[in-house]
């Protein structure tokens, strides 16, 4: 099952909605927003009605409600709602659930949006030693080893996948970053490493596109990226429950106008995604909808390959078991 | 008038409002949560009913929304209705407004909040030149001179004035930080420094509480501050609106256990807050509620003093014009 933020067409205007794919209905090289995505929560509320439950559609949205932050909030419990919804529909002939609701859209009725339109926050880690060896000359501090450190991106600049990036007028050198980003379910403060993949709900890709002249000034000055980063984030194609995807395994592959640029997982990570949730939740709250990148994953941006992006480039990330997210960078 | 966020118990349970103090009942030197609050909302009914308005509740939540951010997406004609709301609770000697709503809250019956519990977003530059001297042993980067660098903080970590900050238990040096943060009002992206004061709606008190030495570790690994922040923020007591405060020449003084501590104001600023709003927009689009701290004034914290909080100091950052916030900090 992968999760799926998308928005339709009323006669209200656009309204966004969680759905889902199936793994049947979508192989694995298929492009994002070319399968049928299935209601979650039209999809529930017709499981209820098949029932009798006599409010399915009210019902329907507690517990699998149509906005992908309410619907984190709800755990684990809310991955279990939402493939007993998708099962239901795979099973039924029935085209609308309670009060017409319509239980699925094929690629021409809705438009993709990132998983997480607007995440509660975004981080950004560096977890991956190669990485972090190429991008300072080799000169790794000792903190790094300490702790793993990150930065707090933009949750406003996040793109819907597909979408062209124009990219700053202050920056001439465009650069992506190949990640995987998790996502948090169960709200956690003082979490312990053991307990922590548990507030974990899922996993997607990240495409930390980085102005790399602008972002080295700034870092100069001490207080980390800002304008570096900014300006664009590609979360996406889909967001895939945490039991559904082989994390550390999972091959990533980074393609420029189809050329294969970067190839890695995150197995190299120095620290863990546990480890990370666990060190970020020390005296601070994690919420549900909270973005953590990975880091990029060894020479898993132009950066670290000496070259760049140009005018018109097509960014592809791949990986195995979430999908594709593509964008388009333009000057 | 100081705009604030109050919290009110009502018999569904603690209930979040808008609402202003006016100047003649706050002496500069009240504590914050002594003056009584006038509910702008109901106030804004009250008049409208005055007026013979056949539905003044439902119009006075869309002029003056009982919730900051909603309220502060209406620009400069939100402060203007408030204004208006503030104006007509001091001239009539009514007690509710429509459907009984209490148009004034006594001190022992509400809870002063953050004026943005939640702000959209945090980002803190390090625009005074005494600060970043004496913070970087003198070695000022260029980069600083070039642009306004800033972090971004954590939008979910703001605590209440007067809540006492349990420090975090893996650090030991405590440190404030005296700055003065604008909120941001009308929406902009790619804004032209002579438009840019119109964007911000109002400003308020910010204490950057920091973790000295877990920040001064992550930083030499040059992604920015991040547990040396995020656990606390400071912001209030109230939200005043740009008119009605000269930033630049207000007087700002932190005492640490009511001993003078710090003092200075924002008037040495190398980039004004025009030339940050301005900056940040470019590429990037600002949002209602987002919160962007000066950085800390000369002299503004005890890392520049050589001194540190201890247990059960209580920190007062006052602005004159705005108020003064409080916290007391506790290992």
């Amino acid at each position: 099952m992968k999760l799926a933020t998308v928005e339709v067409d009323t006669p209200i205007g656009p309204v966004e909605r969680i759905g889902a794919v199936a793994e049947v209905t979508e192989p694995e090289n298929a492009a994002a927003g070319q399968a049928t995505v299935v209601d979650l929560t039209a999809a529930y509320g017709a499981a209820l009605e098949a029932e009798g439950e006599p409010a399915p559609a009210d019902l329907a949205r507690a517990h699998v409600p149509p906005e992908m932050i309410a619907f984190l909030e709800r755990g684990d419990q809310a991955i279990a709602d939402a493939r007993e919804a998708l099962e239901y529909a795979a099973e039924t002939d029935a085209e609308r659930g309670p009060g017409g609701a319509k239980l699925r859209y094929e690629p021409d009725e809705y438009r993709l949006l990132a998983p997480l339109p607007r995440p509660n926050s975004l981080r950004d880690c560096m977890a991956i030693e190669e990485h972090v060896e190429n991008s300072m000359d080799g000169e790794i501090p000792d903190a790094w080893y300490d702790m793993p450190v990150y930065y707090k991106g933009n949750a406003d600049s996040v793109v819907a996948p597909g979408e062209t990036i124009r990219w700053p007028d202050y920056s001439e050198l465009m650069d992506y970053e190949l990640e995987i980003a998790a996502v948090i379910g169960e709200r956690g403060r003082d979490v312990p490493v053991d307990e922590a993949e548990e507030h974990i709900a899922g996993y997607t890709i990240f495409n930390d596109f980085s102005a790399r002249d602008i972002q080295g000034e700034e870092m100069a000055a001490r207080l980390g990226p800002a304008k570096g980063k900014d300006f664009a984030n590609g979360l996406g194609p889909y967001l895939v429950p945490r039991a559904a995807v082989d994390v550390l395994e999972a091959p990533m592959t980074a393609r420029i106008d189809a050329e294969v640029w970067s190839e890695g997982t995150v197995d190299e990570m120095y620290h863990s995604f546990a480890e990370i949730v666990a060190h970020i939740s020390q005296s601070e709250t994690l919420h549900p909808g909270d973005v953590i990148g990975s880091g990029t994953v060894g020479e898993g941006c132009g950066l670290e390959l000496g070259q760049w992006l140009e005018d018109g480039d097509t960014v592809a990330l791949e990986i195995e078991g979430i999908g594709t997210l593509e964008h388009t960078v333009v000057e």
